[in-house]
């Protein structure tokens, strides 16, 4: 009944990492390794490998570099068959900080890329291949991708990238199920070497949803976050997603545990989920940087003008 | 590009009376009325028309009973195209309470019933449009119904019933879209003469999702509450179905500002929405009551513990 080719992948460290600049202390993120592993999740990414040139160690947390030793580190000891990931942006990663795979506890490396970059991407999609990883292209802000640009690219990735996966990443959240459907298709249709990943933004309650379309239109990579953490909407829940799976080596109970007792307590610390300023970015296909520093305003709860100004920004085009 | 037939019912007050004994008072039903005839929305269900008899008007507030004159007040001088809906339940109403249409505020009438009642359902109905009044049968809990029992009561509805709309109701937020497809596709298919209704649960966070796929496959009414206000999870937030939606008679402004001003406030006060024990009985296909008695305990982030109690109630069957 199960396809056994569905791919869990957690990255709740990861994007979550995008509401606290990447501070989370070792304790917690030991804890998530743990219940991924109890869980059967196949993948975890633990954060980004950025480069401390562009980015400084005193305002961000150890994650948003990933140095092998501090990875080592924290999965030290815990059994487990859920394997590293980390993401890498265009242009942001000193290339010989990745070192060879067989020298490092990461065995996925996956390069987020705008349409426009993907010449980038391939180039070092291929690079961390030859060193041994793992490697996906995920390509963002795909609800803004113009369809002859987007074919392009993704045969050129057909062709040129040694990439085993390749992502519809849903960065506004603003995908209904037509639009996944149409994407999904399109990129089975074009990249007839590789699977295609989905990893949905929860802004209009659509992260679970626009996954299960994905799925049914046979993407086999599908990310998902713990309690649905992720910058500002957050993503697709890991415990719906599991809950739905048919496969019997996932297991629900260990993510509901970490819900319980590390999830809820974070939940009154950092805001993220349906809240309407991401609602309304989700429904005008905007980037939620606005509706987050709406959060942080005295006008938090002033949606209609938030919403104007939003629509006033596309009518000034 | 819009499809005209698609008709906004919202069930605010209604489903949402659930979760405080229909305790809301004039001036609260009021805003919500107002702001639903300036958003366009097609009908707002105020309530339940109950019998007295059953149910002690000390314990619940009048939105229980919906008597026209308490409509009529609640009504007065706002300026609307809204139609007025109440629901009423199989064996809990006095039919004689129902005056004809002529002497009510009242425009359409909805009976909910489980498929085992659809014969009275189908006597209900009929009654009530005899009075007047458009009509719809809900079919509640359809997750468990079973095929071929819901088959009969379909061809039965078509060949006996004057409802104008047949409602799929997601009673415990089971579904997914692969069987809300075929569901509707069913309805479809025996109801040659009426309208497809699509009632979602909001457990798995695909209320919103299910009533896209619904309206994919030409279900056009849809049920939405401000917020998701409703039992447990909740329901379709009317929001992200008006962001949605393209017909241009529908205004999101009015809906935005009556969450700043009254649903936030209210979030303080009542529960729903997403919340993990919901999402297991969704899962699970169960009733949500056992999540709410848990909600109410001092258990109420045992999740693991309250998932084995609800799969052992199966394995014990």
């Amino acid at each position: 009944m199960f396809r056994e080719k569905i791919k869990v992948f957690d990255c709740t460290i990861r994007d979550g990492g995008l509401m606290n600049n990447h501070k989370f202390d070792d304790r917690f993120v030991r804890e998530v390794y743990k219940a991924l592993s109890l869980a059967g999740v196949d993948y975890m990414e633990i954060g980004y490998k950025n480069s401390r040139k562009l980015f400084s160690p005193k305002e961000y947390g150890k994650w948003k570099f990933c140095d092998d030793s501090d990875i080592k580190e924290v999965v030290k000891g815990i059994k487990s068959n859920t394997k590293i990931s980390v993401m890498v942006d265009v242009g942001r990663v000193d290339m010989d900080d990745v070192k060879p795979k067989k020298e490092s506890p990461v065995t996925m490396v996956r390069v987020a890329s705008y349409v426009k970059d993907i010449d980038k991407a391939i180039y070092m999609v291929n690079s961390f291949a030859d060193k041994g990883y793992e490697t996906t292209i995920n390509i963002m802000a795909i609800s803004k991708a113009l369809d002859n640009e987007l074919n392009e690219a993704l045969h050129q990735i057909e062709k040129e990238s040694k990439a085993q996966v390749v992502y519809i990443v849903d960065s506004f959240g603003a995908l209904y199920q037509e639009t996944t459907e149409f994407l999904v298709k399109k990129f089975k249709s074009i990249l007839k070497t590789k699977e295609v990943g989905m990893h949905a933004h929860n802004n209009q309650q659509l992260a679970f949803g626009n996954t299960i379309e994905a799925i049914i239109h046979n993407a086999n990579y599908v990310d998902a976050t713990v309690y649905g953490l992720g910058r500002a909407a957050g993503n697709c829940p890991l415990e719906l997603l599991i809950g739905f799976l048919k496969n019997p080596k996932y297991d629900i109970r260990p993510i509901l545990d970490l819900i319980s007792k590390e999830f809820i307590p974070l939940s009154g610390k950092l805001e993220w989920g349906y809240v309407i300023p991401y609602a309304i970015a989700g429904m005008l296909d905007k980037h939620p940087k606005s509706a987050m520093a709406l959060r942080n305003s005295d006008k938090k709860e002033n949606y209609r003008e938030f919403y104007e100004t939003m629509v006033s920004e596309d009518l000034e085009n």
